[in-house]
């Protein structure tokens, strides 16, 4: 098959090596960096460079741009198509992204899938992009129909044929719900975290604990403002709820109630076990 | 020499294995579940068990208990310790142990210095205890004079060839001010961030950055109350901090402002790249 994959940053540029390293099918590439195309054809990540000439003769086209971007490429694009061809995406939000490509789909005749592959590093960029990068990853999917069985399971194929382990069928909404949750509220905490002026300080001190939490504190502000004033009702959710919870160990420690205290250490402790045990 | 080592849990355990592995010294270990005291000798864990008729052989005293225990603990044996040993014990909190217990040692005149070792695990007990905990981890000293090199070279001497990588000396207040925010700090948010009722529902949508997040919410909540209760005036403002700070990009997102949640991510960014790289 021919593969179409726009963007060529981690997320695309990883897509394309992981396809050229696991499978027999062409890659057709595309980034808005000129020099990262040249590049890529140079190191034999792509076969070609994606163009209006070629992009008819993708089965599969992958958009791993911005929300934003993603919705005005494809508006662009549309018209050139394949009507078997499917169209998956790889934003970290599907519900601003899906409302606008199911639409596109159906006005011109082709398949769309929301998707968000489950992996990434703190950095960004082709130059981190490797074939491995989605090695025991699962990648979400968020079809327009949950009950279109033959298309879910030949997508399915080609995900994990590329090296994901796994595949997991929700809606964009639930999506959205969700990924607030695992991933836009982790990014936010660890961002906040390291605004402390005890931060500059810490050297020797920190053991384990306090390399977790602020793992993610280094991101792209940029992607990730997008993506979070697209998801805004979720996260704005989310924080408010850690805020909350946060304020109750506060109000403990503040009244001197040390048994509210483990009470509230031992219910986090209790989740915590519940839910990844 | 003869080491004493009180607590014989995950970091007492450990200590006991390491000083066996890495040295010729003989190890008198004491814990009240006395099942454990008969285990570790057994394993060679520890030489006998430590009492009041070998106390006084001991040139170190090494204190692996709760805060309380361990003022408790030195305030009962004082009488029977050495004048020549140096008690130090490893609570996570330093000016209510220290404060105590530099009386205790004025009074009775031998030497105590407060510590804290840099490494732990999100389990706790005996069973877990290991001869490596300690590899390539830092054991912060808090002595009541941090000009008396004498007695510092000849401690960092020998908490060296335990197996520790540095020793940092600072004072108990400042020790109390940082580890609330690299240790105490992430116990909290850790465990504040799997109460949202979205915890019950991620399986398939969690990459790295909620595992990190995460690692440490399931945590000892009679232990981590009591320390978070010697240190809530550091603890309060360490989760006052971050709850204004994540206030502000809730506050972003709700006035639809995408450039101050773009700054303030920069913000978070640019402070972990300065203090980590």
């Amino acid at each position: 098959m021919n593969i179409g994959v726009v963007g060529l940053g981690l997320i695309g540029g990883s897509l394309c090596k992981a396809i050229k390293e696991n499978t027999d099918h062409a890659v057709f590439g595309f980034d808005k960096d000129f020099s990262i195309n040249s590049y890529a054809v140079m190191d034999g990540s792509i076969d070609a460079v994606l163009d209006d000439s070629n992009i008819n003769e993708c089965d599969y086209i992958l958009l791993c741009i911005y929300p934003k971007a993603t919705i005005e490429f494809l508006r662009e694009k549309a018209p050139f198509i394949n009507s078997k061809a499917v169209v998956i995406d790889c934003g970290g939000i599907k519900r601003a992204i899906c409302d606008e490509c199911f639409a596109l789909s159906d006005e011109f005749n082709f398949n769309f899938i929301g998707g968000h592959p489950m992996a990434g590093l703190h950095h960004s960029g082709y130059k981190y992009s490797k074939a491995t990068l989605y090695k025991d990853a699962s990648m979400i999917l968020t079809p327009k129909n949950t009950d279109d069985i033959v298309l879910l399971e030949k997508v399915t194929a080609f995900i994990k044929s590329i090296g994901f382990s796994s595949v997991t069928v929700t809606t964009p909404d639930k999506h959205d719900e969700i990924i607030a949750f695992t991933s836009q509220l982790a990014h936010v905490v660890s961002n906040a975290y390291v605004k402390s002026p005890q931060a500059k300080v810490h050297k020797g001190f920190s053991a384990g604990s306090y390399k977790d939490l602020t793992r993610v504190a280094k991101l792209n502000e940029n992607m990730w403002a997008e993506l979070f004033m697209e998801n805004k009702d979720n996260l704005i959710f989310e924080i408010e709820h850690i805020i909350n919870a946060l304020s109750q160990y506060k109000e403990a420690m503040e009244n001197e109630d040390t048994e509210t205290l483990k009470a509230l250490l031992k219910e986090g402790s209790d989740r915590k076990k519940a839910i990844d045990n």
